[in-house]
C-alpha cells in the first residue's frame, strides 16, 4: 500500500536536493513551486488551465476561506478539492501570514488572533486550535501550524517574544492537530485522511533565535518542517543567510518549505541553500500587473517600446501564450484593461517559474546544479554566481 | 479552387434556413453566433478557450480598434487574424453602432462622424471611406458598412432623414471598398484579400422606411445585408415584427445578419424569421455580472439560494464549467470577485448560446425546427411560440 505521506529524497548536489513527495492527492516532485489560489482559484485561470500548467500543488488560505465561503460549507461539499474541482495536492497556509499582512486590523494574545474582517468589520478569531480545525474541514493534504509572522524590522526582544509564543502555539496546534486525526474533536471531521502538519520555524533575522525556534519546533515533532518570517521586507542577501542557516538546522529526511519567496533568482538561490519547496504570488501577481518574467529576466509589457514587437514574451519560452502571442498584442490587452491580458499574463508567468523549477530538478539529477545556476544568473538576473 | 466568398442555402424549414458561408478564413455553418470581441479578445478568455468554444467566426469593433492600437499597426502584424493570433473568420463592424451608443460623444455630417475619443477625448473621425480603409488594415473577412444606428423611439422624418443619409453612406462605402479591394487607394493595403462588405438595412421601425432602406441598399449591390438598428429599447414584439418584413425584403440566396441581437429566445425567434447571422455582447457581458444562461432559463449566480447548490450551472450542459464545478464555487467565485468568475461564466453562456445554434441547425436539418421553437420556449421562456 502506498504511504499517504512519504518524502524520498533522490539525490543531492551541494546542499541542493531532488526529491518525492507523496501526499494524499498526489505526488510533489521537489524542489516544487506551489502557485497561490487563496480564495480557491488562481487568479485569472480556470482550473483546466492550471492543469494544463501542470503544478503537483497549489497553495490556498485560510483565513481567506474561513471568511468566505466559510470551512463549514466547503466541508460539506468534500473538502476544498471537490469544492474547486483540483484533484491534485494542496497546502493551506494558517492564517499566520495574515497576522503581519493585516496587522492594522488584528488583536493578538496569548489565546491567538481576532481579525477584524477585511470584508465586512465582523470579528473573526484564530487560534493554534481553530487554524488546525479550520483546515482539516478544508481538506488540504498540507495543513501549516497556526504561528505569529513578526514584522521586519523588529529588535530581537520583539522577535524573540514573538517566536516562544509561536513555539508555544506549535506545542497547541500539534496536540490538537494529532487530535483531530484521530477523529477524537466532536464537530470537526478531516475531509482529507492522511493530512498531514508542518511547523514552521520564525526568529526573524536573529540567527541564535532561529536556532532555537527550529530546536524547539523539531521538538514538537512535525510531519515537515517551513521556514517563515522571510520575504517580509529584510535584504535579499540577509534572506539567504538566514534560509541557508536555518535549513541546516532541519532534519534532512524531510521536506523544507521556504514560505512566501520568491523572485526566479530566489528559487534558484535558495535550493541552492536545501530548499524543497516554495509559494509565492510574484508570478500571478506581477502577471495582473504586467510584468513578464523571461530567461533575460523581467519586462513591463506596458512599456510603448513593445507597442510594435512581434516577438512573444519570452522566444525560448513554451508556454501557450508565447505560442500564439506576441508582445504587441500582449501590450494591447494590458493597455485596453482587457482582462484576457491577466490570463495570458498569468499562463506565462506560471509556465516560467515552474519551467524554471523543472530544470532546477533536471540539474539536480544530473549533477550539474552549479553550472545551471551561474548559467541561470548570467542570462537572467547577471548577477555574479557565488 | 474554392471560392473565397459563398453561401450555400442547405435547407428551409419554414423562413428558417440552414446554409453554409464561406469566407477567407474558414466556413461558417448557419444559423450562426458570432461571439463578441470587441477590441481583438473575447472579454475574460484566452484565445485557446475561445477555439475550444468552437465559433466558426467572432466579431470585432473597427471604431475601438481604431483608436487602440490602432488599424495601422495592426496592419502592419498582416491584419487583425495574426495581430490577435486568431485563425478564423472575423466580421468588423464598422463604428455605426458607435454612432448611436456614444451619441453624446459624437458630431454627425454628411462628411462622416466626429467622436471624442471616450480614452483620451482627442478627436477622432470616422467616415464611410474611412471605415472601409480601417477595416481593409484589419482584414476582416466580413465588413460593415458605415451606417447610422439611430436611436429609439424617434419621430418617422427623423428615422428617415437618418436612413437616407445611411443610403448616401452606402455608396460612397460600397465605390470606395471597391477601390480599395482593386488596389486602387494609395496607403491602403487590404490584409485579407477576399474580404466581403455587408450593406445595413436601417428604417428604425417604420416598415415603409425599411421597404425604401432594403430596396436602395440592395440596388447598391452588397455582398450579403445586415439589419442594423435594432435592439435598441423597442419591444421584442416590435423587434420580431420588423425583423420579418426586412429580412422578406432581402435576397433569399445571400446571408441575412442581424446586428446586435440578443437574448436566447430571440435567436430562435429571428431564426425562425429568416435571419442566419447574430451576435450579441449578453452571454459574454452577462456572464461578467454573474447572469448564467441555462435550459431552464437565466439564473442570477450571486444568488443566496446557491450557496450551497451542489449542482452545475446547467445540468444538461457539456460546457467546460459546468463539467466541473458547482454552482456554489461558482457563486463563492463571484462573490469574493476573481476574475475566474467571469471566465469560467463566460465559457458556460458561450457554449450555451453555441450550442443553441447548433441545435437550431440540426432542427433545421431534419425539418423539426417548429418543434424544437415549442419546445425550446417550453424550457426556456415557457412564452407560447406562435
Amino acid at each position: 500500500m502506498t504511504p499517504s505521506f512519504a518524502f524520498e529524497l533522490q539525490q543531492e548536489d551541494g546542499q541542493a536536493r531532488r526529491g518525492r513527495l507523496v501526499l494524499p492527492h498526489g505526488i510533489v516532485e521537489t524542489p516544487a513551486f506551489m502557485p497561490v489560489g487563496t480564495r480557491g482559484a488562481i487568479k485569472g485561470l480556470t482550473i483546466d488551465q492550471v492543469l494544463a500548467l501542470n503544478p503537483d500543488i497549489i497553495l490556498a488560505n485560510t483565513y481567506h476561506l474561513h471568511l468566505r465561503p466559510g470551512d463549514v460549507l466547503v466541508g460539506e461539499f468534500g473538502g476544498l478539492h471537490q469544492f474547486m474541482g483540483w484533484p491534485r495536492p494542496i497546502l493551506t497556509d494558517s492564517g499566520g501570514y495574515q497576522v503581519f499582512s493585516l496587522a492594522s486590523r488584528r488583536r493578538l494574545s496569548e489565546e491567538g488572533v481576532v481579525f477584524q474582517s477585511h470584508i465586512d468589520g465582523r470579528a473573526l478569531s484564530l487560534s493554534p486550535e481553530s487554524a488546525v480545525d479550520i483546515q482539516a474541514r478544508l481538506g488540504s493534504d498540507i495543513a501549516m501550524i497556526f504561528d505569529e509572522c513578526p514584522a521586519w524590522p523588529a529588535t530581537s526582544e520583539q522577535v524573540e517574544a514573538s517566536m516562544e509564543r509561536t513555539l508555544r502555539w506549535a506545542r497547541r496546534g500539534r496536540e490538537h492537530f494529532l487530535k483531530v486525526s484521530a477523529g477524537q474533536v466532536p464537530g470537526v471531521t478531516s475531509s482529507t485522511p492522511g493530512q498531514v502538519q508542518f511547523g514552521i520555524v520564525q526568529g526573524g533575522t536573529y540567527l541564535p533565535l532561529r536556532d532555537r525556534s527550529a530546536a524547539g519546533t523539531v521538538a514538537v515533532g512535525f510531519d515537515a518542517y517551513a521556514i517563515g518570517g522571510l520575504s517580509v521586507g529584510e535584504p535579499t542577501d540577509v534572506m539567504y543567510e538566514v534560509v541557508a542557516h536555518t535549513a541546516s538546522q532541519l532534519p534532512t529526511h524531510l521536506p523544507r518549505y521556504l514560505m512566501g519567496a520568491g523572485m526566479p533568482d530566489d528559487l534558484v538561490e535558495c535550493v541552492a541553500r536545501g530548499i524543497d519547496m516554495f509559494d509565492c504570488v510574484l508570478p500571478t501577481r506581477n502577471a495582473r500587473n504586467g510584468q513578464l518574467f523571461t530567461r533575460h529576466g523581467p519586462i513591463a509589457i506596458k512599456n510603448a517600446k513593445f507597442a510594435r514587437d512581434a516577438s512573444p514574451p519570452d522566444p525560448d519560452c513554451a508556454c501557450a501564450t508565447c505560442q500564439r502571442h506576441s508582445r504587441a498584442y500582449l501590450r494591447h490587452l494590458f493597455m485596453a484593461g482587457e482582462m484576457s491580458a491577466a490570463a495570458l499574463n498569468t499562463v506565462h508567468n506560471l509556465h516560467f517559474y515552474l519551467d524554471t523549477m523543472k530544470a532546477i530538478r533536471k540539474a539536480i539529477e544530473s549533477g550539474t546544479f552549479s553550472a545551471f545556476r551561474r548559467e541561470f544568473h548570467a542570462t537572467y538576473s547577471r548577477r555574479p554566481s557565488e
